[in-house]
């Protein structure tokens, strides 16, 4: 379709100011972060539902009509997670916004998904609380987004992930029928666990309309420090023995040197330009004890430099953490990356994964630029290529798509936190095997058997297109 | 089908050994822990897969011949999980019992369902790591059935459940195709989260066959404590009030003065007849200032006494808090319990369900002794009545009945950690409301459209009997 379907708009009880078919909406709606412009696609029409009744009224219509339905918030996945492949209706969240009751006493909070991820730490300040497993990009993107690719950020190692702090959701399924899934309860063993089966979704088989979300206390003594290696592979080599070592680190990440060029040349710092890992330590008593066990871990592999301070003191190494996803896609004027890579490999393979990256850039002759949280064994790269150069750009996709095959090989995954999207479909079948996606094709058609919710994502094509 | 399937049989490439049907085998699959006489149901054939393949084999011919399978080990389940109550075959996997690998650099070990939760800890001594999880049970309950219903234990509140540990799964679907879900990495993003969909569906989405299970590092200090109060509600507040307080509490766990009589019967015991909290602390070093932090909690409530000791000096606690569930079935002569309680409410309601049960207890007329996992607010409670007085019983069984839905009422769950098998069925749609029972129905069907994998567990019967 190319026009919105009247039957569907009128079908709706919606203001005028909570839809639009202008171009400027449309557009705004047709792409997230890494998004290239060719691969742009635009919705027919931009929805605001402004209550959970809204959000069914339109996955109602929508089933009824046979319109895609496509859930959109702040715009920074990396995957097309947000992106209308198949037009339809771009169901923009970000007005239902709201923090809805914080319980300090049970250490949860209710929030809408269009909130972000810090405004829910900035609403639980005076209480001493946080929502730990904030993402990276948790100021700038929402609590729907996370929950629909089950983020995760560079706390994870001692939280764990977004999804491991849900406790219930409210959920509207494609007939727009409303339920809530999980508990508020600590555990529950009542039924299929339909929480964590939505989570992690990306919208194909429900609209989140509302998290209770669990709490930790603020910890009383926070430590951060920075370690300079002489090689990578040494520095993923240090990083899987301090978690294997049971060192109670809350932050452990790495970047090569190449990355700490890019950081440097974006934010006109002063890193050195070596492998360095940011280590960062919560506790209510007893830090420096964890610090001291650690160091002793890090000596084994001589790093040329070690450095803890406050937490605070450390704010310019998380600042070029945090911008290494602009500053890596900033530093090249004619060559761009062919894809967000997103691994994550059990532990004891993480020093041959990044290896094997690192040989097959110089083999091929192709920057490759790595970071991430090595404590969960996730890295990022990018392959970076010139697009106007055909057989180098195909060098760079392949190269990249061998990368993938290998951490899948490796006992891992194509995807550690940012979605299978659109740009991951293709490594389903090595990841899952025929079974394993069969299976998940039969989930997706019993809960969303028209297959309005944001078709074209996860899944990998089968013949009737879906 | 009072007889197996002679097709069935024929169709399955098993031993002599591997299948039988005599009343004493059949007999010993009728029922679990706390199956009456009444509800016990025997299978028509018992089959002991010894390997994935057997598995497959028995699910594919299951399906083709429209036979029940119910997947069975050690029987200590509570609510009827492993009772094949359509007949048919009782899938043993008791002899599916191996360690298969321990990966100490990963902290991983990848096990066979039928395995004692202690042999996993038993080989994983000489590592220096444990399974945290394992239920009081876990000596004589197997990893598989733990699976099946998403076991927890005393040291939930510290370290989570078992479905929290649980990595990648090889499970075998109702066709008879073998699917990994999960992986070995830390995290994933990747597709649907099949995993946690099986873990907790009590063997009627599929059958496990293989767990991959994450570690910890065995503490270095560990502690024990008995707290005695003056009222079980004045024991449930101070419980509610260490765990929000950010406490680091490995266990803590309540009985209440009833429940302190029935264990110093059972095992013939010196423990004060008072509501007392038990707890453990778990640490790699500040464990006394973690104490001394959960003592200036305790003393608000004034405890009438308090003694920590070193973890081996209070294993008459234990003894007394693992064999609770014996000790309560065996103290009255003329009184059975109508049903196991086992509810899970958020921590600030905790002491509310206490009280409620109590004055509940008081108001009809019948003993109810509570205990339970506190920290993660969970009550195990026995309405106990004499089944041979009709009133009694009703009334015990209505009692019962309006304790769990004032649970579920409360934000609670009917279920923490025992399953619900066909005993709490009925309360699903309580806690889950007809579109929650649809969805997971409708998940049902996708995965057994046959529903061949123990029919009659989890979901109300509807119209068509399953």
């Amino acid at each position: 379709m190319s026009t919105p379907s009247p039957e569907l708009l009128a079908a709706l009880d919606l203001r005028d100011d909570q839809y639009s078919t202008t171009e400027a909406d449309r557009d705004d709606h047709s792409r997230d972060w890494a998004t290239a412009p060719r691969e742009a696609v635009a919705p027919d029409v931009v929805v605001w539902p402004e209550s959970t009744g809204d959000v069914s009224a339109v996955l109602a219509a929508a089933t009824e009509h046979g319109v895609p339905v496509t859930p959109f918030a702040a715009a920074t996945g990396l995957e097309g997670n947000a992106v209308p492949v198949h037009g339809g209706v771009s169901l923009d969240m970000t007005r239902m916004d709201s923090v809805l009751e914080i319980r300090p006493e049970d250490r949860q909070i209710d929030v809408e998904p269009g909130l972000l991820g810090s405004e829910i730490n900035e609403a639980l300040e005076r209480y001493g609380l946080f929502f730990p497993p904030l993402p990276t990009s948790g100021d700038i993107a929402t609590i729907g987004g996370m929950l629909a690719t089950n983020a995760s950020g560079k706390q994870t190692v001692k939280y764990g992930k977004v999804g491991d702090w849900v406790m219930e959701l409210e959920v509207v399924l494609a007939d727009g029928s409303v339920v809530e899934v999980g508990t508020r309860a600590t555990k529950t063993s009542s039924g299929y666990n339909l929480r964590d089966l939505i989570v992690g979704s990306e919208g194909t088989l429900a609209v989140v309309t509302r998290a209770t979300l669990a709490l930790a206390g603020r910890p009383e003594q926070q430590r951060a420090g920075r370690v300079v290696f002489d090689s990578f592979e040494t520095a993923a080599t240090a990083a899987a023995d301090i978690v294997r070592s049971g060192v109670d680190v809350a932050a452990l990440e790495l970047i090569d040197s190449l990355a700490a060029a890019m950081a440097n040349a974006y934010l006109d710092g002063t890193l050195p330009e070596k492998p360095m890992a940011f280590l960062e330590f919560h506790a209510n008593h007893g830090v420096d004890e964890e610090i001291d066990f650690c160091r002793t871990i890090l000596d084994r592999y001589d790093p040329l430099d070690v450095e803890f301070g406050d937490g605070s003191a450390q704010d310019d190494l998380w600042e070029a953490r945090r911008e290494l996803a602009d500053a890596t896609r900033a530093y090249y004027s004619d060559r761009e990356s062919t894809a967000p890579g997103d691994l994550a490999v059990p532990l004891s393979r993480y020093p041959d994964l990044v290896e094997y990256i690192h040989a097959l850039s110089d083999e091929r002759d192709l920057p490759i630029p790595c970071f991430g949280h090595a404590g969960d064994g996730n890295i990022h790269f990018d392959v970076f290529a010139d697009p106007a150069d055909e057989e180098e750009w195909a060098r760079g996709v392949e190269t990249y798509e061998t990368i993938v095959r290998e951490a899948v090989r490796m006992g891992g995954t194509a995807t550690g936190e940012h979605g299978v999207g659109r740009g991951k479909r293709k490594f389903m079948l090595d990841e899952h095997g025929e079974s394993g996606v069969r299976a998940m094709r039969a989930i997706k058609d019993a809960l969303d058997p028209d297959g309005i919710l944001n078709p074209g994502k996860i899944l990998p094509d089968v013949a009737d297109g879906r």
